[in-house]
């Protein structure tokens, strides 16, 4: 399945309006342009629909969320939604404040988004309506493991039935499920957390895939998880290898997503049907 | 030129008042540093007439305007051209919103800019006033050839006369122009659209060699853009020898700007009057 | 001492409230987590006394302050104050605008900081409630040699009594100072001040130490800086050895953040009592 979501980005090029957090939001465009699309961020409510509509999806992300940008958020949103094109949706910190909490179900509730990616924490808030997560990272209990794993898929399914978008979890071990099917992923290195955006650098790269992959959004997202882990994987090896540090750990993860070709995922993804 | 330029930098270090996006604020700070000049960033409008008078430059770029920033703009701009201070304008996705094709407008109308540097897709829509461009790229079409050559100089130098500005259009071939000569230059390289912020920062060097440059402003510009050329060549080199990627090569450019003489210059800049 | 400090972090891996500049917030990020910490950047008044209940400490930087996240940082301090969370203060440009300086003072003024740290110029301009600083850097006399120590000593034991700060004045020599004790420390490397962000990094770094180590905040600032020192130090040996630039240099800075042990501090770290 890897060549053909590839094969798409690459052909298309698409381009992805961003609206997102400024403490990783030149992480977020040289991801988008490391693994093949064109980023714009836009965030002024006076251009935002005309920026979406020139787009091929719409990246949002509340990790440093203000009155302003929120608006233009919703606005983008209802404009991609009219359009037709993909919403990609990143909640960031939802459960670790009550406004955090309260934009993300805001979001879902008024905009139907094609995708929504988090950790297990903001996963749960967004499925139960609230939430205690320990900043913006997931809370210490919530990991998935082959001991709740049917109890999570279950949650996933759920979710992605109320909301209409494909659920992605991200942590050690991934789920990517929409109502019928599921995957489970097993690439990246546990240091990836030691650097900041390698969520927000996901997310985004889900955007440019699932841009030009409408009929596959599974896939392409099951696709961009496999290909930021094996990113993970191959800069936790040089590090070493180099003896550097995680500065330069940032580095090579986005080097990873301009070298990883459909050829190298179909020999290291490590994706299951769940 | 070169030497003269450049020493003029190494011996003033200018300070750059930058009012900029924040996608490669970070890049532009790097990047004015490396080459040897000094970066405020302040946008707020209490104080901006206050920075830009201990500063030799003002740049101005639009990447991810706002109606706060944007009156900061005009506001840091008046009291640049009051105070004889060079402003270099960067319009960045002029062409691509109304917003911005308006913003970029009002800027050339109401501030006298010294150096305005685009890509071809952005100096195009403030010459006709209107523009399409596809995102913050130029679109496919709008690429300088040998054809197209002697038109594209003639629209440079009407900007010029209009605006009273140098005009520079970069891309694969740059051109460099004020009303009475025009040079074009050679360097750089096609992987360098991969990475977020080359254009920026390229910019915000012109700001800071234009600072301490003020009697050759052409030449200055024609510096700046050959340095950058050239850090984008040798960062492709060694990105290939040593096998990395993009996250790497973004490290590569600003090592270049920190690392080219005018030694290096006068060997390697490919420039040649138009 | 350092032993203990940076036990105390790895084991509590403090959460830091950061209310910080647009400019170099992605650097803050990586350095508290290279250095163990796990940063949260918050800014929305809506959210910033929900977020600072859940941290260990609030850092606060006006390098790029407006009026909405002055005011947040204001709210957020006055909440760190009643919880008893450490507010580490770093004043950028204080000297530079009128409004810098006025927001410096009134951070110092209605908000207990427990450490602020500051180049030689920001330092001054809080002493004396006025300042003439180049930019964002110390001008150019105001430098600590042997010559003046004792006078500098004196200036930030009073600023520590009328403030109740811990006071750090970092430049070539750097000086640690609360009313009763004072270090004078030797690490880093001239070439730190090439790259942007290595004052901004420190000051968040001592964030996270002293979020943990509140019963020896001095030791801890001292540590923080003897690491940032040591970082720029290992980062400009690598640098010259590979002859990179100062865009590796960044890289290699955050590399040694991440390095960097108490081992390590006892054998490199250039501390003295004054």
């Amino acid at each position: 399945m890897y060549r053909k979501i590839i094969d798409n980005v690459n052909q298309n090029k698409p381009l992805v309006h961003c609206i997102t957090n400024n403490v990783t939001i030149n992480d977020c465009a040289n991801a988008v342009l490391a693994c093949g699309g064109s980023p714009i961020m836009a965030d002024d409510i006076r251009e935002v629909e005309e920026i979406i509509s020139i787009c091929s999806a719409l990246y949002l992300n509340i990790g440093t969320l203000n009155e302003r940008t929120v608006y233009s958020m919703i606005r983008a949103g209802e404009k991609a939604n009219e359009l037709g094109k993909p919403i990609i949706f990143d909640p960031v910190g939802a459960g670790a404040s009550k406004l955090r909490t309260s934009v993300a179900l805001d979001i879902i509730r008024q905009l139907k988004c094609a995708v929504i990616r988090g950790n297990m924490s903001e996963i749960k808030t967004l499925y139960s309506g609230a939430g205690m997560t320990k900043g913006v990272d997931a809370a210490p209990g919530d990991v998935l493991l082959d001991s709740n794993r049917d109890e999570v898929i279950k949650m996933a399914q759920e979710l992605s039935r109320t909301t209409g978008a494909v659920i992605a979890i991200t942590g050690e071990t991934d789920l990517v499920a929409d109502t019928k099917q599921a995957y489970l992923i097993r690439n990246g290195h546990p240091l990836m957390e030691k650097i900041t955006g390698t969520g927000c650098m996901l997310t985004a790269v889900i955007a440019a895939f699932c841009g030009v992959n409408q009929d596959q959004m599974v896939d392409a997202t099951a696709t961009a998880i496999c290909m930021m882990g094996l990113s993970g994987e191959l800069a936790y090896k040089k590090m070493i290898d180099e003896g550097s540090g995680t500065g330069s750990l940032r580095c090579y993860i986005i080097d990873g997503l301009s070298n990883i070709t459909a050829d190298t995922l179909e020999i290291d993804a490590k994706l299951e049907k769940a």
